[in-house]
Order: structure tokens, then sequence, then C-alpha cells
């Protein structure tokens, strides 16, 4: 019998061989009845209500283990709703009065209640309680069908989880300890899952299109998130081999480990900055673990996300400081919030919009809707005082937007100082250059700006107007293509002109292939994974500026494809 | 009283003043119920059948006047239909064995016809029988209800359509000689009302957002589609004023019209070429009547959007033939299929896609499916010996993509050759420039092709990053921003160091503030609506070159937003 082989993104490094986890929706839907007996029906009921109440105490006793007490929480709501005898009450009422089927009645009792705390809507705990009904019912609905539902938080064991996708929430319940890897069907290196992924330093694969269908529960697999490839029911010598790849690459990166003190400088005495992308304040540990000089990316978007309703000036105010403190005076650039394209915000109502990555998003919205923004400038502005911020604006497209942004900025500041508040008189003030146009006028912009921040994903999606997102055109996503080489070059010599520095946070920064492009176009400061710098700066060691200056050069005037550029930086760095 | 006035984009030139026609959908929502004398509602069905059929008969007979035999002919198939005793009989069958109202024995019998027509998917004669039963059933329900049909078809008197939006075949049924101005709540310059708006020589203006809910039926309008603003029930002096106002128009649209056969050449004496963009071969006419020096755009896929399935190559023969015979020697640029983004065809299956402008479409999908384009290049050679035709490829990104179309287009070739089919050895082949890659690497391009033509409608949205259809960020949908200036210079540029020429086809070509700027910039053929070429000539021939060189250069280098350049030229120009 032949393996099977899955190919698929390799989006984080690592290796990992365990048995799958099927994290997929389970079939539950059901028929309405009418039952003879509707008191065996009501006793049938009480064993799923037994059942779930069992299940979630385990679930709740394992989650506090493995996550903490206070993700545990949401299972002692949980717990409470369970013994409420005004929900189970009503189900047991409606089975005996109407001679219908427990699931039905469960059915309508639970769509009853949902709508009933769905309607408070500016009741933002009464939203929360909709959602733990919904959890309620389904647990209990599974357990009256005889189906197992998928419980990521209480996985005990060494597991690879397989996913149609993985939302942002699913992948911050996955315990490091257990989850050795993710693969998923959808996806690309650029999806949240992967960059999640990546800052927990979880193997990944995604965009195989097809693994759920190919792999059962419990199947053994093989996940090389180094090459890309996933194989089924191994036989022994491939475990083997694998575990050997697997230790090889562990001392490679305990090779790396030993850079976290060392300069990032070239052969040839050239020193760049090598910076971390972050999302919360916890991904500081990282950060600072992998020895990254600065924090190049700020995502403030989580704040938002990560919440039921707008993240107040003091909860903005909380994470700005706690990660500026952690960081003890090396630079964080702060990203003000990038909402909207696949981003969403519940409570934030968005028009619907046919080409969301070209509509109303990140500094467009934060232009728009000022009293949001103010909160957002307001709680950065208090916190400068305890670190080294910087703050750059997302999607920038004009010089108008960052002139508006900007006197909004000091505006903001004049406010907190007339009000006694303290504020770093030493705030550098840039942007994200995403857009082509900002790209193409940052002579002008680099007068007026402190830095630029290269945002490779969507500089790349717009200048070669294709959806990173979208499979169909997604080989047009090249971050080598010589006209992408010649945007990033024209952005570099603009601001060194000025004397202002350049940095780079897409997933370009951190990218083996591009770091010697870059660091011969000039680039100041790479900002990337945490789990990337310690490997950048093992290659960026090993470089000559003045090769890799030649290097960029030809690649952007004899190249014409990807591809050439490729086989270029291949043969210079081998 | 305040007169009410309503503002919007002018989309098409030109004033009218005509009673409003409002082209909205009627309420047609009934319930259903039981009859008791269900005699009595089989005559009432009967009365409503003959008030459709004497409907469609008058409406026939109009159309056929006023839009030809063959625009008539689907009212034949309308009638047949009607007296089919198949459809009415099963209704009246229905009515009297369910004693239920006609209205839902009508809905239910229809359904049932449309779902079996639909369902022979791959039969398109079928799939428009279904189309008619449709129609059918809405005239004679309208007739049940007493609800009035609007039917732009049938109008034969002066007036101004007012819509929420104009499908491109409602546009394509006004009768230019009773439809003086239309007005819509959606839209802008560049949708593809506004672009048959300009090539029907009909006044128009567009994004008007509330003009449906300010006017009603037979209220008289004043449109100045000039200034884009809308007058409704104006007083006397105001009738008087905007007549002296159409008067003067057309004395200028007149005094343009002695231009038609002089050169488009500048006071110091260079030359440029003014040509017109079409949509079918019926555009020609007005091409020629209006002077223009080429065809710079021939949209092929309306011969794809106005079909129920695939053209077949015959039938793309004759359309380009007819083209090229009719410009008699003067160049036509030929893009080759541009479907998808905003352009569906129902036959042919596209995905959904979250930013379908990002998505697949035009050349991406030609090159995926060979079969479709080879069809297309074989009709396109085949023509090619009727006249001097020229081909382009839209959308492409990368130069991997026009080697790999002029490479299929040169086999297409030997393969017509082998076959003894003769083919014209004089064909330029060029690409359009809409993607910001492109123009970055446009020296690199210039070495391969013959010729650009620079699409700015894309070009400025993918560079801006804003989509030019959502009201929410229009505002960046810039022409004159210096990015985009800077860009189209790089494009003509390389192009003239190589010896090769460039031309535009988008909205830009024709804008009377972008002219100045475009011909300093050196761009060698200006494409736009058949109606603005007389205007442009007049324009260009009151202009100086060597003024405009320094203007352009002006506004590439100093000027840091596109409200500075427009001052500029302003200034330069008054």
């Amino acid at each position: 019998m032949t393996k099977i082989e899955v190919t698929g993104i390799a989006a984080s490094d690592g290796i990992a061989i365990a048995p799958v986890y099927l994290l997929t929706e389970p079939d539950l839907t059901f028929d309405r009845t009418t039952v003879e007996d509707a008191e065996a029906e009501a006793v049938r009921f009480d064993k799923a209500v037994e059942q779930a109440t069992a299940e979630i105490t385990q679930i709740r006793s394992i989650a506090e283990k493995s996550l903490g007490a206070e993700e545990a929480q949401v299972f002692d709501a949980h717990l409470m709703f369970l013994a409420d005898p005004e929900f189970t009450g009503q189900v047991r009422e409606k089975v005996s009065s109407e001679a219908i089927n427990a699931e039905a009645a469960l059915g309508d009792v639970s769509d009853m209640f949902i709508q009933m705390f769905s309607a408070m809507e500016d009741n933002a705990y009464m939203q929360e309680r909709a959602a733990d009904v919904k959890d309620v019912s389904t647990r209990i609905l599974a357990a009256l069908l005889g189906v197992k539902l998928p419980s990521p938080a209480t996985i005990s064991e060494e597991v690879v989880i397989v996913a149609h996708d993985l939302t942002p929430s699913d992948t911050a319940q996955l315990n490091k300890q257990f989850v050795k890897a993710f693969v998923t069907n959808i996806g690309g290196r650029t999806s949240h899952s992967a960059i999640m992924a990546r800052s927990l330093e979880i193997p990944a694969i995604v965009g195989t299109n097809s693994i759920v269908s190919q792999v059962k529960d419990g199947d053994l697999v093989i996940v090389d998130a180094i090459e890309g490839h996933i194989i089924v029911d191994p036989t022994e010598e491939q475990v083997k081999e694998y575990q050997e790849k697997a230790q090889a690459f562990e001392e490679q990166k305990a090779e790396w480990a030993k850079l976290v003190d060392s300069p990032s400088e070239t052969k040839d005495g050239h020193t760049v900055e090598l910076a971390a992308n972050i999302g919360t304040p916890k991904d500081v540990t990282a950060v600072l673990e992998n020895g990254a000089e600065a924090i190049g990316l700020y995502r403030t978007e989580f704040l938002y996300m990560d919440s039921s309703d707008f993240p107040t000036e003091d909860e903005q105010y909380d994470a700005y400081r706690e990660v500026l403190e952690a960081m003890d005076g090396k630079a964080v650039v702060v990203r003000t919030m990038d909402i909207g394209g696949d981003k969403e915000l519940p409570y934030l109502e968005l028009p619907e919009e046919m080409n969301p990555f070209l509509g109303y998003r990140a500094i467009r919205i934060s232009l728009d809707k000022k009293d949001m923004f103010k909160t957002q400038l307001r709680a950065l502005l208090r916190a400068s005082v305890h670190g080294k911020l910087r703050i750059m604006f997302p999607m920038i497209a004009t010089l108008q937007e960052f002139r508006e942004a900007k006197s909004f900025l000091l505006e903001v500041k004049e406010e907190l100082l007339s009000e006694g508040v303290e504020v770093s008189e030493d705030i550098q003030i840039g942007i994200m250059v995403e857009i082509p146009a900002a790209a193409m006028l940052a002579d002008q912009f680099a007068k007026e700006v402190d830095f630029f921040s290269i945002g490779t994903n969507d500089l790349i999606q717009y200048s070669m107007a294709a959806d990173r997102m979208n499979e169909r055109v997604s080989y047009l996503y090249q971050p080598y293509n010589p006209s992408i080489l010649r945007l990033i070059k024209n952005v570099i010599d603009a601001s060194h002109a000025e004397g202002k520095w350049t940095g780079m946070c897409g997933e370009m920064a951190g990218d083996q292939t591009a770091v010697p492009l870059l660091l011969g176009l000039g680039l100041d400061e790479f900002s990337m994974s945490a789990s990337s710098v310690l490997k950048t700066r093992s290659l960026v060691r090993r470089l000559n500026l003045t090769d890799m200056q030649a290097l960029a050069e030809k690649a952007i005037n004899e190249c014409t494809s990807s591809e050439e550029v490729v086989a270029l930086v291949e043969e210079a760095t081998k």
C-alpha cells in the first residue's frame, strides 16, 4: 500500500509526529418527532444533561490546569446555566405537554433563550449569555444524539490538530504542551492562523486543500512543516527518519539560540536591526527569548478583535504600557488600528463591500471615526513615558491622509499636556508603506515622516492586483518579483536621502530568500515572527553587505521574473 | 416653496428638460387566499391574460419601430407562450380544483415551468424560455393586481429616465429619440451605465443617491449633465435659462463638429492620435461621425456578455471583420476578453470571490481556459486581413503572462496558416498597463511588446488600493495624484526608449484636465468615448507641447496632491 502524502504550505517551522485530532463540525441534525412515552423522553433528557454536566466539569478542570483559571471561568457560567431549573424545566415541560422528542424541545427552548438574550443588543453581558446557552445546548444535543464533540481545551495527550481552518480564537486556545502541530485545508503563509502558529512556535502546514478528508481521528501522521508535507500512517523507517530530522532541527535551533545576544552584523561590519511582530502583550516573552532588538510591529487590532466592545482608553493604556515596560527601552513600533479588509469587528458595523481589501479599512476608518481614533491615540501618548514608543499609521495612500493623522495626533497631545498628563517628547511618527501610490511618492513622504515600515503582504497584493487569500490567483503573490523589489528600493532610497530609516514588517522580512536582497537594498530594520529572528541573525552574520548590494542591483535590473531572482539568490548565497 | 435640486456625477455631457419616467421595480406581492367563486376567479384570470396580450402586442409594435425587427422578436416568443393553452389551462385548472386566487395559481404554475426549463442547464434555448415565462407571468400578475409595469421599450414621448441603476441591457434598450437623459441613484463616471451613456450620447447624471425618492412619474425636471445637477419642478425662468444653456451647448458642439477632419495637432506642431473606445460594431458609426482617427479599445467582452452562450468563432469573426472593414484601414486595437471583476458571464461559472477586482479575471481566465482563448484568437487572426488589427491583452501583471499569451497567439497563427487560412503579417501585439507591477517593469516589457495602452480605471484603483465603485473610498480614486502621473510617465518613457508607442484607453484619456498633462508626459494615443473626441481635439489644438512638458514636469516633481495638480493645470490652461 502506498502511503498517503499530502502537501501544503509550510507556515511555521518544525516537525511533529503524533496522532490526528480532528477539529471539525460534527453532524447535529435531527428530526422533530412525536413520542408516545413522554415520561421516558424526559428521563432521556435528564441523562443527557447529566452527561453534559460531567463533560463540562471535566473540561473545566483540564482547562484550568492547562490554560489558567481565567480561561476556565467560562465553564463555570456553563455549569451554572445547566443547574438552572428555569431552562431544563422548560424543556421537560415541553416534552410532556407537546409529546415531542427531547431534541426538538431543547431546540425550541434554547432558540427562545438565545433570542431573548440576543435582543438585548446594548448589553454585552447578555450577549455573552446567549453564547453560553448555545454552547450548553449543543453539548446536551450531542449527548442526546450520541455524537462526540471536539473540545480542543481538553486535549491532554500529544496530538496533531487537523481542521478545515482555525479561527484566531481556536488558535489562541491551543495548548502548546500537547498540540504538536496543526494542519488545515485552507490559508496561506500570511493568513492569521499561520501568523499565530509562528507566534506560538507550533509547527503548522496550511492550504492542503484536502487534509480533513484524508485522515481519521487517531491516525498517526508525520508533519514536516519545514518542507510542507504530511505523511499519513507512516512506516517505522519513516518515523525513524523524521525523528532524526526533528532532532537535527532541534540542534539547528540550539545553534541559533547561541546568537541570542550577538549583534545582527554582516561579515563586513554592517549592522541592521532585527525586530519582532506582536499581537498582544503576552507575545513579548517570545520576543525577548529570541533576542529581538525591538518590536517592529505591534498589531493593536487584536485589542479590538478579542473584545466584545471598543477597548477603553485605560484598557489600551495598560496593554501599551505593559509592552513598553517589558521591552525596557528598546523601540516599540505600534501600528494604529488596522480593522477592515478580512478583519471584522462584530460591534463596529462595517458596510458590506464588494472588494473589502480595496475598501474602508485601517486609517480610512480612523480618520472617519475620530472618537475611536482619539481613544487609541490618548492611550498611546499616555503610555509613551514608559518606554521608547514609535507610532505608525496603516494603509496610508496620500500625503493628505498622513498630514491629517499626524496633526490630529499633535492635537490630542496638546489636549493631554493641557490636562497635565505627561507625554514623551521623543516619539517617532511613521507610516506603513503598503499601497503602491505611497511607494511611488516616497521622496515626498520622506520629508514629512520619521520612518517607513514596508508592509509587504498588502503591497504585493495591490501591486500585482491579486488577492493573496484567493487560491486561483495566489501564484501572483510574488515577493521576489522585480517590480516589488523596485518599489522597495524606491522607498529605502527616498528615506535615506532625507536621513530617515526604513523597516519592513511584512512576512518577507523574515523570509530567508528575501533577506539577502533586502540587506542589499539597504533595509534598516527587519521585523518578523519572533521565532524567525535567530535564524535570520545567523543568516545576516554569514553575508557580506557589498556582495548583497551587487546581488540586489542585478536582481532589479537584469531579472525579469520571480524565478530568475530566486535562482540568482540561491547561486549567490549557496 | 424652494425648488428641489439634486446633485450627482455628470457622466455624459448635455442638458435635457422633460418629464420623469420612473424605471423602478413595482410591488407585486400578493397573499394566497381561497376563493368561493372559482369560476369568477378563472374569468378574472382570463381578463388579465387578455390585457397582458394587448400590452405585449403594443410593446412589440413600438419596439419594432424604434429598435428594429430583431429586438422585437423576443415579444413574439412572449405572445406565443401566452397563446399556449398548456400554460394558461393549468392555471385555470388550479384555480378551480384548489379554489385559490388566480395570483397564487399563476405563481405555482409559472414556478413549475421556470424550474422545468431552468433544469435543462446545458440548453441555452430552454434557459431563455425560462426567462420568457418569468416575463409573461410578471405581466399577467401585474394585470391581476392592477399595477402598471414600466416598459422602457414602449416610450414614445420625450422623457428623462430615473432609476436606482441601469443595467447594460437596460441602457442598450433606450431609444435616443425619446430618452433625453437619464439619472440614477448609484454609479460613477466609470460605471458601465455611464460609459454606455457617453457611447449613446445621452446626457446622464449618476450617483445622486436619492433621485428615485425625490421625484414622481411625470414630474418635469431639468437635467444639467454638464454641471451634474437636476432641478425638479422648475420655474418658467429656470426652464428658459436652461433652454438657452442647452442652445449654447449645441452651438459649442457645432463648433467642435467643424474639427471632424482637422489634425489633432498642438499649436507648436506636435501630432497625437485621438481614438475612440467601442463595445460593439454598432458603435463604429459614432466613431467615424466624431472624426476619431482609430479605435483605441474594442471591448470584446460585450460579445460574451450579450450572449447566452460562448460566442462562436464565426460570430466573433463577423463582429471583428465588420469593425475592421468599417474603419477602412484605420487602426483597431482589440482587447481580448476582460471578464471577471464586476463583469460576470452567466454561462461561465466563476468562483465566488472575496475581492473580485483582485481575482480571477481577464488574461488570468484566458490563460487558464485556453479553448475559449483560442476561439477568440482564431477569430481575430482570421479577421486581421480585413483591416489594421492590433491585439492587446488585459490585466497583464508579469512578463511570463505576456510571453505565454503571445506564444499561444503565434501557435494559433501557425495552425491557421497550416489550414491555408490567410492571416495578416502586420499585427501589433501589446498589453494593457493597468496593474502597478507592469508599470514598474515597463522598461522590460517595452523590449517585448509592440505597444502599451494604459488602463487608468484599474491602474488608479490598484495603485490607491481603493475600489472605484465603493462610495466610502471613492475619494481615493485620484487620476491626477502625482503617484499616478509618475507611473504613467514611467510607462511612456520606457516605450519611447525602445521606439514603441503608448496609448491610454481609460476614462482619463478624454478628461479635459488630464489631457494637458498627458500631452506633456508624451502620450501618443488618447482613446476615449467617441463623444469626447472633438472636444478633446479642440483642446489639443489650443495647447503648446513645450508648455505642457514643463507643466507635467512640475506636476510630477512639485505637487504633493491631486488638488495641487488640478490648480496647476487650471492656472496653466486658463
